[in-house]
């Protein structure tokens, strides 16, 4: 059950025949998972021939590994433009956390089957995307040491709380649904706020006023 | 990979077969996934016949199911016995954090097949999972509660609030590994102060110190 949205995760993606195949592969994951689908499957979703699949993709192992390089260099892209967009620690922090947590909802499928299929992948492969994550760690990272150098946040495990602000972000794919009561937008107001609360310093301005409005 | 703990998930299930099956369930459909996992994989791995299996599992989704059942009903106990201990709202919240994301630490394997098979659970099966899912809910959405009528919490969105609390929790068993540089016991502490910053009242005696220690 994927959503209009979550097909606009390969908008760029060229031929127009490999963004429907990463499509099918990512709908074809998360309904039976990796090990239970077959390029045949695959290529049958997206109307094609498991021959014509061959043409952009090498192996099933090639095409997860194209949904999870696309899947984390925007989640990259995301926490990348946050932490260098103008304004002090608090704001930057709550715009990174509102797109990222507003992104795991709106592409929950794709998110779903990049996160929970990282051990499918080969060698080389897993060792690209580590290098993805990483990176997305250190800039959120960034953003919290930034704040605690300007007295903004008081936070004494900057790499746990990191950790801890990606996770709960992150964790949304799990369980959001189109149907349910909050849209992804209102879901990375609520999810910024409490961020703030977690790392703001006691009596700064933005102390638990964050999800007080 | 398991480790020890994961095993003691299953300590009073009887027979001891029935708790070698489940184990071997939980490994094997971690490793490959629900749909690609048969019964008699499951068999094997425990050392018994396919036909010893149906003794104990009438089939591969009942295996699930039981999984699950075990699974959500030591969540359950663990936020339910923290909603009723001794102390503030504060305290037991801390308790409900420390334990939950601890139990999701040591029991990563357990916790990801719960989490990520769901979907795969029969009609009634899934309905009597939900309804345990639903009880963690509201016990620890109770504590939030006593929390913000005392005047020790100061929270908006109640529901929202409690559910980033329980997907922060669980969201560890997606990223935890024994060989990481937090002991489960340190993580739950880590947690336990980061949740009582996104609760607490400006200014309360737990604002913003928790994470300061």
């Amino acid at each position: 059950m994927q959503d209009v949205q979550e097909t606009a995760a390969w908008g760029d993606v060229e031929p127009e025949a490999a963004q429907r195949l990463l499509t099918a592969g990512v709908e074809a994951f998360a309904e039976r998972g990796y090990h239970a689908t077959t390029t045949r499957d695959i290529a049958g979703r997206a109307g094609m021939s498991p021959a014509a699949l061959y043409i952009h993709f090498r192996t099933k192992e090639d095409l997860l590994f194209r949904i999870s390089r696309v899947g984390h260099e925007r989640a990259r892209g995301i926490i990348a433009a946050a932490a260098e967009s103008e304004g002090a620690a608090g704001e930057r922090l709550a715009r990174a956390v509102r797109a990222f947590a507003r992104w795991h909802a709106e592409h929950h499928t794709t998110a779903r089957v990049v996160q929970y299929e990282l051990a499918a992948l080969g060698e080389e492969h897993y060792a690209e995307i580590v290098a993805l994550r990483r990176d997305i760690d250190r800039l959120l990272r960034g953003i919290i040491e930034d704040g605690v150098r300007d007295g903004e946040f008081a936070v004494a495990d900057v790499p746990g709380t990191a950790l801890a602000v990606l996770s709960l972000c992150v964790d949304v794919a799990r369980w959001f649904s189109a149907a349910g009561s909050r849209s992804p937008d209102e879901l990375g107001e609520l999810y910024a706020g409490l961020v703030g609360r977690m790392v703001a310093a006691p009596g700064g301005r933005d102390a638990g006023s964050s999800s007080q409005k």
